[in-house]
């Protein structure tokens, strides 16, 4: 029985349910960063994945990377599995710039998250729901 | 014609040569720090790669991860395509306890690299040897 992690729903704002994962937008306007995690439960690490599921997670992460890259013209894209804070098995793509405030350091804990405000998030949930919006 | 970038030849000792990514150690004795470098030219992210190169991609991150992770016995595995620094394609597996010097933040550009020295090599290298021998 998959549950999300409290922490994972509170930071962000759900996209998209795709076949293995759930797609989250982190609420943090500085970078374009979404999230996958795949709905299976206890799994903290990429290679407790069978070997079906990494198959499906690699679609999916190359869809989302490549789509995240076209609509917002990124520098490099970041993807990254770490869970030292949060264990739940979660994959972050963070589109970077090289103008953006944490350049070039990674982002996490570089700069306090900056919430979307409400009207940013209305512009921005469309554009993303439109690329994640995929025949599976 | 692939190139290895010259920091990464730089910063890291060789270990191995699997069908798809040269095995690379990071020359930082903080951490158990392995980087998976395709030798596939011109590749600065994931999804460029095609999907044949993707699977061994995938089958190659998760044995050495898994092998990592039980010859060291870590609390959690990082993995990280970044390459905000160096772009040419290479992914981090990097084994973290709970007392290592940078948890639970990831280790970039947190602490100074410590380089191993020759005594240490000379033990961890056959280690590494060991369980990267892998019959593809």
């Amino acid at each position: 029985m998959f549950t999300m992690d409290s922490r994972l729903n509170n930071d962000t704002v759900k996209i998209a349910s795709w076949p293995l994962c759930e797609v989250l937008l982190m609420n943090d306007a500085q970078y374009p960063w979404l999230i996958l995690v795949p709905r299976v439960s206890e799994v903290t690490e990429l290679f407790q994945l069978d070997k079906s599921q990494r198959e499906q997670l690699d679609a999916e992460s190359t869809i989302l990377g490549k789509s995240l890259m076209g609509l917002f013209g990124g520098d490099k894209l970041n993807v990254a599995a770490l869970g030292n804070v949060v264990s739940q098995l979660h994959i972050h793509h963070i589109v970077r710039y090289q103008t953006d405030p944490a350049w070039p350091a990674p982002v996490w804990g570089k700069l306090p998250g900056v919430p979307y405000t409400a009207q940013e998030l209305e512009l921005v949930i469309p554009q993303l729901a439109a690329i994640t919006d995929y025949s599976w």
